[in-house]
């Protein structure tokens, strides 16, 4: 899957050769059925990525690297969730609550507590959140419909970037050795994987392997 | 003072009018006194004002005319706020810890519990902070140095901006009598007023009348 989608679009390689595992391709047929969930997802998904930002400003704002970067990247997000939230007026996808799914927890539990390392940690999340978005905009797009596959595609762009933003502050901010941080980027990789291609009942734009029963779609 | 700004200053008439008392003069002093926590909480304020905006979108997604303005402002207070940390290095201001004032929260326990009227209360408080930002950005612009005086000037039309579009968003998502919605303002009209001119040992960008002593500046 890495190879169809390494020449067809910018920023893809880094991102597939940097993730554990492929996207399951029944993730994708899933979501083809779920245009609404999928969209709905998508735009929790922004506007908590520039939550997030906001809080790593908060938590430590005296890393000005960091700050600087946080706050563009949670500007960008911001604009990328008032783009979905256009569409889905165009598309009548009505707004609605809809429960996270287990993507982000799953990752964050494992986040040390002492620092350097839990700025390092949560930066390594960062850069997985990022990664396997582009990832999903990337397979997703060749087949969703015109409109919203280009917007897709003109996304997965900006989620390659921040990816790399990610990942270069993580290196930034390690205080051990270049070894240590290859480890716990193996860590999350593996725990990433894990939850991108694991059974999950509930479909979102960062579940797992779906595994739904007729007529009991878990929202 | 009113009188004196309207005719500098695009949108101070509006907003002079709108609060229920004019800064002292006693604070302007106190801030050319005290440049460095002007600039540092400044910096804290507009980081506030989009984790505000952002909170705001949480709360209330499917009320579409909020969070696309919401998303707008936090996109624009964040450039504010990137372009005060640019100011703040360029000026060797560190970034430092700073409590902040009594202002926000002496405004905020005032919200009341159910809806719409949190929500209406929660817009009128977030009329009142962009009004006294602007207003104290008017007195402030042309007693400084040339450099922060332009750039307070500019941001003086953002917040006027702001004011004006928290306002609008209150008389949108009031339920009641326009009379009902009066005497909503009219309450924080006068917290807020008090909040700025009561006697407060602690300077900041939204304190009240200073009344510190020799060697014991609150921080």
């Amino acid at each position: 899957m890495a190879t169809m989608m390494s020449n067809a679009l910018v920023g893809v390689p880094e991102v597939t050769a940097f993730l554990g595992a492929a996207t399951p391709p029944e993730w994708v047929s899933e979501a083809l059925k779920q245009p609404d969930i999928l969209l709905l997802d998508h735009a929790n998904c922004e506007l908590k990525a520039a939550s997030t930002a906001l809080s790593l400003m908060f938590r430590y704002p005296r890393h000005s690297k960091l700050v600087y970067r946080m706050s563009r990247l949670a500007r960008e997000e911001l604009r990328h969730f008032e783009q979905v939230r256009a569409l889905m007026e165009k598309r009548g996808t009505a707004e609605r609550p809809l429960t996270a799914s287990r993507y982000a927890a799953g990752l964050r539990k494992l986040v040390r507590k002492t620092e350097p390392d839990a700025i390092v940690d949560m930066l390594i999340i960062g850069a997985f959140i990022e990664a396997r978005s582009a990832e999903r905009f990337a397979v997703l797009a060749p087949k969703l419909d015109a409109e919203l596959g280009r917007f897709y595609a003109g996304l997965l762009a900006a989620e390659a970037r921040h990816f790399e933003q990610y990942l270069d502050l993580a290196v930034e901010y390690h205080a051990g050795s270049e070894a240590e941080l290859e480890q716990r980027i193996e860590l999350y990789r593996n725990a990433e994987a894990a939850l991108c291609c694991d059974p999950d009942p509930q479909f979102r734009f960062h579940s797992g392997m779906p595994v739904m029963q007729e007529g009991h779609q878990a929202r």
